[in-house]
């Protein structure tokens, strides 16, 4: 059926000039007689790209100069072990703010490690909103505040971040990273998962302000020393060569349509047009989330009965519409609109929910 | 040029047909309208790969029902931090072997985190050599011993495995997994990363026999714990989709080929021409490493002056064979001969051994 709208959750689309361009030089990298991913890591060619995807990074992220970017492996998920490990000490306190599943996660790996206090739990409305600044009440000397700023399951979304009174935050951003330009001078540290908006899985990207990367501690593991992998600049082990060339290609597409700015223009279209179509439905689709918390990365939406919505995503499916399934926990639909979802993909999933509302209204 | 001969320690050469597959199904995965690498990791088509792959490799390195296979990120390294972690609790000791470089990694994070006894050190013989079973005194009632099975750098490998009186084994093979078959009642962990005989670089593979893995602890962060990963078939978080697809098809090219035993004997015979290569040219290239602890993945090599090697690896890189400088902590050559080198790259490597040594005699 030729090239299809993916809508998963993560891994997900990619850019297809990303692919090609791979696929192309997969076999032979520029004529050098082998493929990149067979060359060391410590190679001038290999070291060049690295160097080049860490400076795209920075620009096209807006990142200030006080700030390391590096790239690890394990994926946020080993990130939410790192932070506690490296950050929070005997004696010391983390501020948690829980907004649903990715939130949880990186609470119950800070509780292994040491003291933690949640200031907000969205429990009681089923994950369904973002706190407002003044719910917050931060704890004195905490020594960071972390928040996850797209809840992907849930389909919720901060769209400010909170003033802590000089507690750096920390913030999970897999699933918005490089979507909109951020205040990072309110960051000690910001980590993504790589397979939503900027690569294939199995990197994670981490930027960290320098004074924050300072106090990590150094009685650790090789792997979980922050301050390792920033004086051998990611390079301290045999790092993804792959998923590094991959994100190097997708940095170099943001730049060819834009940068930031023309992605955040494109995140706010295409999720402006998935809202509407649920909102001017008559409540033949409902989205279950507090309206200033809407998701622009993950929509989610409801209908009538179980039946309607596996028809809708089976009927979806065979048009090339593919991945809709709500996360198993939720049910439902859900589009993952990430940065490398054309606009003509959700033009095509606004149509179908039309013409599946007036065929099955 | 055409493809090239790539000596290099790692990230390393591939199965040129391994390479080819990808190449022609990296923009559309079987008609199926989108990458593999943009599939989830929770559908049916990469949960059959990765399914598929665990097979294949229980069935090529004939592991037996007793263990568990796990694809985890961070490499080697990360293995490094995790055994000891999850392994040497309070009160415990654990046995290390310092056969060099790679040895010494692990002995430094092990120690970070508990007691560890290092009964052998190969410090005064410069890590030439590999210790014979009566030079090792196990510690009564050690939780398990580490020894890494071949060191890349120092060119030295273990052609037999120790005797412990019960003490589980673990093994750092990343240098030589699959390339021999292994006793595997001997050892409670292996590991690997796979960046050498396996895939490209982003993965470990980890083998676990099933009462080891049961001791492992389970108060830590998600990605820490072993349990974790065995509950989810490694699946607990993102896998690296790419590098576990790549594995894949290696392993079907392995199997292709003959599996282990033909893997083992090409080993052999790679290994036998360089070493005699070396071994008959009468003092013109030396290697210094005891006879007995010859490793068969890295071959190392002098010459008489360092003039004479840069020569030799300047010269050898325009003949298209490339990346056999040594390691420069060590200086000379090395030839990396992994799973994936063809005879015909070390048959054009002792052609050119020949012929520079006739020509600057």
């Amino acid at each position: 059926m030729g090239r299809i709208y993916n809508f998963a959750a993560g891994p997900s689309t990619l850019p297809l000039p990303t692919l090609e361009e791979a696929s192309k030089k997969l076999v032979d990298f520029e004529g050098k007689g082998m493929s990149l991913i067979e060359m060391s890591h410590r190679g001038k060619i290999f070291d060049a790209l690295h160097n080049e995807t860490i400076t795209l990074m920075k620009e096209i992220y807006q990142i200030p100069e006080n700030f390391h970017i590096l790239f690890l492996q394990g994926g946020a998920t080993l990130q939410f072990g790192m932070v506690p490990m490296a950050f929070l000490k005997q004696g010391d306190t983390a501020d948690f703010i829980n907004t649903g599943a990715w939130a949880k996660k990186a609470i119950s790996d800070a509780k292994i490690v040491g003291k933690i206090n949640t200031i907000w739990d969205g429990k009681e409305n089923n994950y369904t909103r973002i706190p407002a600044q003044n719910e917050l009440k931060f704890t004195p000397g905490a020594v960071y505040a972390h928040l996850c700023s797209n809840e992907t399951i849930g389909g919720i979304q901060w769209n400010y971040f909170p003033e802590t009174g000089g507690i750096p935050l920390v913030a999970d951003m897999s699933s918005d990273v490089l979507s909109r330009p951020i205040p990072w001078d309110k960051f000690g540290l910001v980590f993504a998962g790589t397979q939503k908006n900027l690569a294939p899985s199995g990197l994670a990207l981490v930027v960290m302000r320098k004074d924050f990367a300072e106090k990590a501690r150094q009685d650790l593991p090789a792997y979980l020393r922050y301050d390792q992998h920033i004086a051998e600049n990611s390079l301290y082990n045999t790092p993804p060569t792959f998923v590094i060339w991959m994100m190097n290609l997708t940095l170099k597409w943001i730049k060819s349509i834009g940068g930031l700015s023309a992605i955040e223009k494109l995140r706010d279209q295409k999720s402006n047009m998935l809202y509407d179509a649920i909102d001017k439905s008559g409540g033949y689709y409902t989205n279950p989330v507090d309206k200033g918390s809407r998701s622009k990365m993950n929509i989610v939406w409801r209908m009538k009965s179980e039946e309607m919505e596996a028809k809708f995503i089976s009927e979806a499916t065979k048009q090339g519409l593919d991945g809709l399934k709500g996360h198993r926990s939720v049910g439902g639909m859900r589009a993952s609109v990430y940065n490398a979802m054309p606009v003509e993909g959700i033009k095509a999933l606004v149509d179908f929910m039309k013409h599946f509302m007036e065929k099955n209204g």
